[in-house]
């Protein structure tokens, strides 16, 4: 979902960084549709990046960037403990490989969409830029290896990697995903399309939220920024919005009023509340907002960016 | 070197943990000397455990503990990337998916023998239990993977993981290998035998050690103590001492006279002092000690385990 959106973005803009953009390949586990209207090519490929030859296709044209966001979501990694490994972490270790087997001096700037499901209690009430790594689920294990492989292919000069830790993506558009944290959306999403949502947990659990488009603005960031200035730490909490679900639901009502609101029902699922009980609340994101990247102030306006940008119309729509 | 201590020791005390020790298995890279007068069966294995025949093999009479100390030292991880990650990461997880093969309940206790190069500069004088991994080497960064790894596979109830950061071990006997640390090894080691010894950094260096039989007796106590006690987080660093290379010397003096110390020779090497900078020089280790641990109260201790353990006959024996 943030790989399309952020195609999109290139595609509008033309430029990365003060550079024409003049190529683009896709890579992900279906055909990826390629953007409309588009003013460089697009080659799209169908493939495993854990494979060698899916890997070291992509990287035919040596890219000057590469946005690396594939990944099997929390839940399923947990489910499936084969398909977490060979995705989350085979897929990267097979595209940083591949990267070396380049040579010749190729050292691509290596954007990692990494998650804060790679901390893991016990933790403070925030969490600063020091936090030990400890994941305690597989998805986040994964996460942290590729952080640990990030800096050190970084440091060995094989690629100039960034690692972003993005919050949970809310509001995510579309269907509901495999992914744990579903819901953060969902009891949004679904109500401001006049659909009823359920909710697994307590209104106390609180959370960190960006919308997409920070998301998107995150990634172009970690693009262009000068990466001598990350030191030999590769990776980043990016910022985002600590709200707990009783705030997420009152800035709903504020935004689409009561009505849409009262859509929530709350259904108890254990196992997502034991595994979001394991995640993070609130984080102090000092490193990543000295390198200039930004979220949104408030989680109010995490809802009004999505009604811009995924709601047809206005909040009428909705029927309030 | 470790390895084949804790086999000897195996050897002498006929049991573990209070159970008798039926059958061991070595798998090393070139086949173990099998130790002599052994009260049980011994079966030497030449392999890589990265192949999956190895590990499989390894495993086929499902001992109870497992202890996985195989790696590629941190200088030649330096020099070899591909050697470093195939021993030093594709082995261990090689061995833990093959416990996972297994199936039908099979959980050993598996005592993974870690590095306190896992962490990296900028990290405070004494490193606590939540210091984050921050590895400068790709050896450090092997390792800390593996710890990711032992916790993620513990968690899913495959393995019973017990990781231990060993200190440098000093006096390390035998030959130099390719370690960065062997010169703290060397410089006691070689004078104590009437040789010359190389200094290759500057005596204020400061570092962190233990002796071998330290070792074996933290590979001994992994081996046996409750993991409950751990919670989810399976590694611990070990217990050590820490001195400046001129208080090492000073012990040297104490221990075995100024003639002894004078055989040291300052030659300096700005690869191994660029190597040693980034490690850490001091730990507050709580945790373990709290489980049990123990290593020497002090460097002249470690240096008169080495003659007890290592020097035919009393001191006289290197001339002094």
């Amino acid at each position: 979902m943030v790989g399309s959106k952020l195609v999109a973005r290139l595609a509008r803009d033309g430029h990365l960084g003060g550079t024409s953009i003049t190529q683009v390949a896709l890579i992900d586990k279906v055909k990826a549709l390629t953007p409309e209207g588009v003013g460089f090519d697009v080659n799209s490929v169908e493939g495993d990046l854990a494979e060698v030859r899916t890997a070291t296709d992509a990287l035919a044209h040596r890219p000057d960037v590469i946005f690396h966001l594939a990944a099997v979501v929390s839940a399923e990694a947990e489910t499936d403990f084969e398909k977490g490994y060979r995705v989350n972490l085979d897929g990267t270790r097979g595209l940083l490989d591949a990267v070396r087997a380049c040579g010749e001096g190729y050292r691509p700037r290596v954007v990692f969409s990494s998650s804060i499901a790679v901390f893991g209690e016990p933790f403070p009430e925030v969490v600063g830029d020091d936090q030990c790594l400890t994941p305690l689920t597989s998805y986040g294990t994964q996460k942290a290896i590729c952080e640990l492989l990030l800096a050190d292919y970084s440091r060995r000069d094989i690629i100039d990697g960034v690692g972003i830790r993005l919050p949970t993506i809310t509001v995510r558009p579309g269907q509901p995903n495999k992914a744990a944290s579903g819901f953060f959306s969902n009891i949004i999403r679904e109500p401001l399309r006049g659909r009823p949502a359920v909710l697994p947990v307590a209104q106390e659990v609180r959370h960190w939220h960006a919308s997409p488009r920070s998301a998107v603005e995150f990634l172009l960031h970690a693009a262009t920024i000068d990466s001598a200035q990350l030191g030999i730490r590769r990776s980043l909490t990016m910022p985002g919005v600590s709200v707990t679900v009783a705030e997420q639901i009152a800035a709903l009502r504020r935004v689409a009023g009561d009505d849409v609101a009262a859509l929530i029902r709350y259904e108890p699922d254990e196992l997502v509340a034991r595994i979001v009980a394991g995640w993070p609340r609130d984080f102090d994101t000092r490193r990543a907002r000295e390198l200039g990247f930004r979220a949104e102030a408030s989680f109010d306006e995490i809802i009004r960016v999505h009604i811009e940008d995924e709601v047809a119309g206005p909040i009428a729509t909705v029927g309030v």
